[in-house]
């Protein structure tokens, strides 16, 4: 993909100041740009990169007025930081959707349904009984299992793993290695001292808009549904339990772990590698903080929550900077001690 | 798969009270069921449901009295979970043995033998000299190595990967993205700090009725074997370091690691995102509670274990509690202090 | 692989004592020695184990004198370690080296280029644009996307997925499910409480002699790279987000996560579990402690920290051994306080 600044000044309504014939192919931080790369001057704490930048073209706004000589083209816009995410939203969408077609071998069952303008990838397999909306794309050695229904406008990474049952609303994103609807982890203990497999029959739903992270898994449920509503976004290796609800708009990151039959409201961020315990019922808007454990069920909305077995966030921070005392809170009172 | 209630009730050697024509082809919980679904009734913590449920049929006990109208058909057994129980693994049954035969394309080294009643995926890969027993189904896209040994009975979900030299019993089960046999973590350290990879040419033994969950991952041993014992299930997002033993019956749960040669007893409960250091020895019937560190062998068997540095679960709790406190603690000691 | 006991002296100039006839096809611990395999014996405290052994073969130093009868056939050379090692590197060598050719049916774009000697197992995919030198092992069902640069000698296991635009120096192995290159975590928050996805256009570094663990996650730059310098070693599960830089010869331990944006030293040790949360930057041969929770850079180089927000190891032990004592010390701050 090429362009010259003049095609990237008319794409953004711009004026070219230097040479517009120069031609880019790729978008560069202004601290790390290099010939052939167009960047953006937006925050002003960054402007002394630009009278250095190697960058061929840079996008600044209206009213930028240079303090030293700039090498690169200048192409002014009404705002900066807006025209550059233009820029880098036709770029992402150029990249995404240039995948079509059927690349063969590909497997699907002749049961199974799929809309218009797809991609199925080499080595993608599609069982039995599916519906899979329009413009979708799914990515080389990708498996999707039986009756299984996935909207319009998803995208599926190499190697996603959909088991069957699975309900997938539209613009759904799955990143490489994804595995949704794998068996819930259900054992029954017997006298022996053996585990029994409780059949796990439930299946998953995932509303619109949600992204899911490299290499998660999300469990079926036993009965019913793990269901992720609309616009949650999971990161990588995220680990979502059997029956768990994840709310609209939550953001989970990476190497969270939610224990199963737990209910996460709306408007949550829970941070890498917090883990939530089974059962539990936790409140709209909270924020769960790094590697924080939660044991109990958060009813009041809006509590920022912090630490080992997660209690308030600023409580937390004092405690725990008492706690890089304590061996010289122990020595004074020992020192009390030995005066009585 | 569909069933009228009758036929249910055949099956289960029960009697119908209503429609037995109605047609069920799905299990739900009986808050949640709707026309087509069959639920059932066992805990009475959950009888209002019953005269609410929208479920087409509910399984109840035989001396099961309702207090008002019900308009879903019953069917009147000797022990309603038990009941229920029998279709829920009646229709798992069902559902993974579903699929039988040879999808193409698929790769089998003519060195290899696999028994009979078998399953094999399309996309998947099964390299040279292995030994795989009956009734094993291998979805697609999973790759087997060289010199494997797979027992009876077992199954293999979408995107599984057993590396060379790996050997399974029988009845085990290996959910999608489970990697069994990749190099164990060893690397020597040279003077001028680089490292040199130390060669891993041990195995991995899986004994018979192990679960391994999706995206967990076992190490081969760097010589001899890593070994997953009897009945030992392990959850997703599991990390098994090379030479760590599992014993018999001990289940660990979703993202929980356990570092080199380390070697875990019978019967143990490992919570998730427990870790456990390597060379140590955990007793039988040990439980490690979620997110908990150990760092030292756990010689006496059957203790419960919480914390950063894990020990008894009561003392930690006491601890924990204190260190809630501390602030206060603080003060109370400045306190003290100001009045000497 | 098999060889006679002969045929491994004449490999080491070693000299045979017993019969060199004997047929050996596995290295065993000596402590775990049976018929068919060969041992060594070079730590003085494994020295019972050689009178006992059911290897066929031991390797021993040239000074080695027995204290008892030996059923084993010894192998005497001038170092018994070095010697094992040989022959150690010697059958990882040949295992790994096994694979060459094209296994069908496997995808290549016919506009990528791959170099002599290679390995394309079934299922693997290739797309655009792609440059992948000499002696690369491309395992079944790895996916690798467009405008890839893979060096010579390395290996990419089963399920391996490459991301577009990634660029991969030499000598470098990716186990089995690692994902390199999938997009980072960002979303800019909008005033209705959704999300939009920033588009994630960077790509992913690879220096030399990498390696990175099964099911490892490594995602792209939001813009420029994700860097990951020469000689670092990543174990399993371990999450690298976005802009993430690692130092040459770095080491980071299993379930580890590094969030967006932060830089690692050269020469580091990073445990299992550890966290280190975005936009840090930790010095040089730092040691962080397993799972360590960093929320603050490191300046200072060389240190060794510990703890859910970690600091110096030894205060942190200290601190945690008064943690264990604080209902006692609570008790004897009461006493005190009854006393005035």
């Amino acid at each position: 993909m090429e362009f010259t600044l003049d095609q990237v000044a008319s794409l953004l309504n711009g004026k070219v100041e230097g040479d517009g014939s120069k031609v880019v192919n790729r978008l560069d931080k202004i601290q790390e740009g290099k010939p052939g790369g167009i960047s953006f001057l937006s925050n002003e704490k960054y402007e002394n990169f630009i009278y250095e930048t190697e960058a061929s073209g840079v996008i600044v706004s209206e009213n930028f007025q240079a303090r030293k000589k700039i090498k690169a083209t200048l192409i002014r816009v009404k705002d900066a930081y807006a025209g550059f995410t233009q820029i880098l939203e036709a770029y992402a969408q150029f990249t995404k959707n240039s995948k079509s077609g059927i690349e063969e071998p590909s497997f699907i069952d002749p049961s199974s349904n799929i809309g218009t303008n797809f991609y199925r990838g080499a080595f993608s397999y599609i069982g039995k009984n599916n519906k899979i909306g329009d413009n979708v794309k799914i990515y080389p050695n990708v498996t999707i299992g039986d009756n299984v229904t996935i909207g319009d406008n998803c995208i599926l990474h190499p190697g996603v793993k959909i088991a069957n049952d699975v309900v997938i609303g539209s613009f759904c994103e799955f990143h490489s290695g994804a595995v949704i609807g794998s068996d819930g982890f259900g054992f029954a203990p017997l006298e022996d001292g053996t585990y029994k497999a409780i059949p796990q029959i439930g299946n998953v739903i995932i509303e619109d808009h949600v992204s899911i992270g490299a290499n998660s898994t999300v469990d079926r449920a036993t009965m019913g549904s793990t269901i992720i509503r609309r616009g949650a976004k999971i990161d990588n290796q995220v680990q979502i339990a059997h029956n768990v609800i994840i709310g609209e708009n939550t953001v989970v990151a990476a190497q969270a772990g939610i224990s199963g039959s737990t209910e996460i409201g709306k408007n949550c961020v829970i941070a890498g590698k917090a883990g939530i315990v089974g059962h539990l019922k936790i409140a709209d808007k909270t924020t769960i903080g790094a590697n924080t454990g939660i044991s109990k069920s958060i009813v009041e909305p809006g509590q920022t929550l912090l630490g080992y077995m997660g209690f308030d966030l600023k409580l937390f921070l004092k405690s725990y900077a008492v706690f890089k005392n304590l061996p010289i809170l122990q020595d004074r009172l020992r020192e009390l001690e030995k005066k009585q």
